[in-house]
């Protein structure tokens, strides 16, 4: 079974694993290490090979079960951990515009901070606004003026996924709709807050997967790379 | 192919038709005819004998294509239609409480109507607020005092289904969610707006089958006769 | 990651917990605490809210994992604990109706409790019909009175679910059908039972979510208020 | 494009049709034609065959479109059409025992008929019982003698499907469920009948395809073959 | 929260627990007790009354977790297990007419077990042919003859589930399909073979839920019962 | 049935429409009329609406059936149709960035039509790259500079779906997903194209619902209003 | 709304079509025309396009609708039709390997039709084995040996889709399965034949779309190219 | 309970299982042992059977626990194990064609595992290219001319599975998707990838179950059987 162990321009290529080492200059992120299915060692060796790769950024790994988690925080120094991400390395100053999190519920918050980790290891500024599920609906309308004060919204909900209807109606900021899989019986994992956002009546909402927050994270900074002076 | 005609204890059998006349006294409310599937003719057949069973009060004949209508029209005096339903006789006094239906876009007219004029065939006081989805909430929030004002609410929405949680965060009041096959694409025919009325974080909504206004008012029936001073 | 901390009119404003503590006026009952996906902690912390906002009426929290119940009853006298549901503080003398509880089979009695509890939490009487599954009608058909007595029906059903069908021919108070997730196979986690309910030929039946006897109690207590003479 | 030909022992090779001759002796029932994605022309020529192999015996049709309908009445004398299902020859004597067919409500009557036409066909005696659906159960029990009179039931319905428990829980016969696909909303097409069917808590419960009055028939030969003195 | 504790005509009424113990007069088999969401303990007491009630039959649980089964056998002499079925008394000599069961895999043997026991339980004679999946069809055909030599077959397969259409083209006999949830990714916890056999075209089968190896035995008995010259 | 007529501030009440005319100062874009189960009249009388509130902007009306769609072209000059979606009044000039939307077959291009030009109607200019699928490869890197010089990326896709991913992995620009109904057999109406892109291993893609153009072009004009320096 | 039309090395484009003209080098056949969703014009512009690419290659439209067909037939000379297959050239004499059709029932002849069409488009030999279906297992057996003769084997069945695990048992030959949606009910449009095949318990078993004859012949291309001497 | 214990010709009857020990001749390939559903004593006692049929082929088990694994390797020599594949023999000197094993991702690299272990074991040639997804479809063209090296191809994907679309582009080789469980939320156990798969606009794919490489690896056998000269 012989296998490629080639170094090849724009990726690192170290056979069963092959660092996109251009993917900062082609989409403006470096590449993340998805760590569901890999063994502990192998997420340990993508992670040195992007902080290698790119020292002034920090990497990270996403969907970390507990013993992965153990392994990243003894191999590297400054591991941020949030749920079943890992960030390694120290958090950039926030260059670009302000992320607002917006949560329906206390539930929903481990996605939440998936998201809001991601966008400051993206250099974004983050808030978050919890719990104002629209059950109670007064307790959104309260942050009307506040969540127009963000360059781009990201709107966590699980059961019923109501949330980002209502947001996209108070604010012309792009949202980002990122449903949970909090619920139970006919929530079916989060199908049916993704079916909301999908179908959502309030016109430019986009979502992405059930308790994806780094996607949403990731789609945030493509938006905000639009208002960068610095960029080119 | 031997058929069964016998007359039985509390019902009328014509054979492929039992017509259960016994149901007021049960139930509260003379049987309809579910004419999808039936021929005009069955329709008919089966509506004359709720008229001769019930005079004093309209039958009603659901889900009835136009040469059903058309049949039904043609062999009775008096017949309102609205959509697939159609009402024989005249519709009574009101003597319950109020409905308010409340439906969130245009498109939900039809299954707004289909519960309105179940409900006043029923002797219910009908209310009707359309056009409040959840995408303009300033929209419903003007209406809130006014809400708050009917015995029991039927919701109707389609797409995303939002209306029925924020609504039921406002009002104390019986809340019949009614989702709609409004929509197109991931909605599935009304299944998002079904699962997300199901998933509700608003507690105490209850719902009923896509599209299915003349269930929501038979709900509406069962709540208003709790508070009926002269039943029995 | 600034978090808000203003003390709202409406709800108390805990940063990631928002106390809807205006609910009970607006709704009819104080908002309970849903417990999933939530820490132990977070839990306890909403309960103390709840409990000093409201100290007349109990605090109801759903869908506890185990760690949170020890963790409940460690911070609070007076908790009762029914499967996942926990209620901290008396239950109140009953002051509305009468709440029925139906369910089809023993395997259904965790949800028919969780039912029986919130009923009585939000100060309604409560009885249980348990074990008339229609496989043996006349089980069931020796109770035909006693369902008439009460004022509203919660009926609970895994499996095929058909046991409110036939519930709502004999009677005419509102039944509330909630379907389990007792079953195998192609009963789907529940669905089966749901669909069932939802496509009742048996008009006036409303549903809520599986396994959700939280929600059929909330759901009583809204119809059973159209009754009380001394709301306002 | 070369075809096969031949003519092989226990079947006769027409190229695209090979009509299973030696089916009555292996199985106890002469194969008959599955008319939907087929030509007119296609369904007519397999119906000779089957005429000529089996004179004896009529030769069925089902799922025939009105335009193969019309041609199966042009090419052969005594053709008897039940919705479309379609019989080409006469009925033989019945000399199998007795299949009851009991369907839910009246739309389900053609459904019912496909079993009924079939089992004639098939040498059975055929019972009807219709429009006994589960809301007003008081029509079933009146018929509980005659149910535990039949040899077979074959019990049809739609909707909720609930009416095959019950009759089950009433009598020892063997019990054919057959689905219809009538309904709307979440009956998705008959899913919902169909899964209440697979998951009754009615022990002996055996289910067809939703719409099949046809393999019900069939199944119930089989049954009915077992008593057959005359058989070997 | 009162509960009933009469007892009524036909069934023994223990509150929480109604014994059926009527049933074997009405279909032919005593109640089984379905031990999943029950306690060990509410199983126990269950089979206990199933006993006193019917002391020449054996009483059955199905379902059951270890932690039951334990209990099961440290409360009675007399024990059989099968996978998660439990026999309670002596299996009776077999007086009815012979069930042959098939299955396509070994590791389809737990369900195939499931309805040799029960079919034992209620005094039929049973056969297993195992191991003869399509994939090898000349280890079935070996077969053909003793196929034809039993009363009723069960046809047992998981993944495509195919068997029971080659089966059934081979004999006249009434055929019984249970899917079994042996597969794993597209089987989708046995729904694939679950719509295999809805839609054989073979004419005749009839279908039971997903692993339902109990359920095939009861209807099995069904069809027995009706060469049963002992019976009336 | 009494309606409502009440002018309120933020919206003008015609009972079963309420025109949102506050929407343009709140979310950026004026309200669309959502043809689908509305009547021709409905939608003429709400785009009359639309125009009277604000001459300045096109009026749009999405899901047209050919016979609304002859109503709106009769009762306003100035209709440019694009398949379903009429838009009423002239194009403004291009005053924000440039959309480039980008399709992977000839088969999509009506709903790449909607999202160019509901695109144009909101003053962005607009790019077209059409099949570009990706079996060829290297007709997209044949694009590769050119997608790069756009602002915002609407890329549309039926079948299997995968473009998105492959365009993400080029560029650093927002990238919003449409999946369209194009394909058939596992296609399932879009179903296919959906999860593709919800999945994409692409970080910072979002998604829109099935066929839904319109949104996609509705998100955009969020993403780049914020580089709108004429805004505030 | 500027377009591209620009030329570029390996494809010809036409702007809203992009003829992939180097895909024969690449990949072993010529792009073909999917026609769904496209003009008639749109189709016959792509066909030109092609025919004057390859003129030595007849040129494919799939799933074309009757207008798109007449259009063809208008615009060609020497245009075969298969359904809705599109031809366009003489079909080349055969060079490859023989692909042998082995379809289920005669409802499944048009897909088989469209890989037969299909293989000989692209220079195989094509044979066809038609209803073999395995309720008549004996049918398939006569054809054993000439299964075996074939190259490779492309088997074609819709309803329960069992006859690719018999037939795979039977030869050790590539075996392309591929589902229809022929069958009603719990066939779900060939979902159910689908699943059967993806779980084949015979190995070596691969599968194609629903009703995707096409793309059997073009799988069985790629295979008979492995044995094509004058390949290279 | 008795069993069939003869021995016939092509196989060998052990009751419950059944080696079909003629298979190699018939289909060119050994029976494999399934083990999922199995004790680990039958699996090692089917192994035991296989080793004897064919002392000179390797055998194999799939879908093996840890504590069949177990059993496995201390019941034989010489076990190779590949996650939850064990194969015990020698592996034959490759004596047939190439295949190529693509991986998108390290996560998909067990899948690829059994695809290239079991291949192996079939005498064919294996090699290995991973962690090539389309997100940095540089990688891929980086090995462009490789992947036109191999005699077939085995293309493994999770998530949007998106990469053998890509692949097939850029070759003429047989390929075969192989989509896996790698993944959440959307990704549906494998799901999304699956159908990804199905509707891959590239002609020519065909497609196994959800993670099943070793069924890749069967049909890639049965490919490069038809280029082996050695064969008859």
């Amino acid at each position: 079974m012989q296998e490629n162990d080639r170094r090849s321009p724009g990726f690192t290529d170290l056979g069963e694993l092959k660092i996109d080492v251009d993917r900062p200059r082609r989409t403006g992120a470096a590449e993340a290490v998805f760590a569901a299915g890999k063994t502990p060692d192998q997420v340990v060796r993508a992670l040195t090979e992007l902080r290698n790769a790119h020292p002034e950024l920090p990497a990270l790994a996403t969907r970390c079960e507990p013993a992965c988690l153990e392994a990243v925080k003894a191999a590297f120094d400054g591991v941020t951990v949030a749920e079943t991400l890992a960030v390694v390395g120290d958090f950039p100053e926030p260059s670009l515009g302000t992320v607002g999190v917006v949560c329906a519920g206390t539930s929903d918050l481990p996605v939440a901070h998936e998201a809001l980790y991601t966008s400051r290891a993206l250099a974004m500024e983050t808030h978050l606004i919890a719990d104002v599920g629209v059950a109670g609906i007064h307790r959104l309308l309260a942050q009307e003026e506040r969540l127009r004060s963000f360059s781009v919204l990201v709107v966590v909900a699980g059961m019923e996924g109501a949330l980002p209807s209502v947001v996209a109606g108070l604010t012309d900021r792009p949202l980002i709709a990122v449903p949970t899989s909090v619920g139970y019986g006919a929530s079916f994992g989060g199908l049916s807050a993704l079916l909301t956002m999908l179908n959502s009546c309030a016109p430019g909402i986009t979502t992405v997967n059930i308790d994806n927050g780094f996607g949403a994270a990731q789609a945030a900074l493509r938006m905000l790379r639009l208002t960068d002076q610095t960029k080119d």
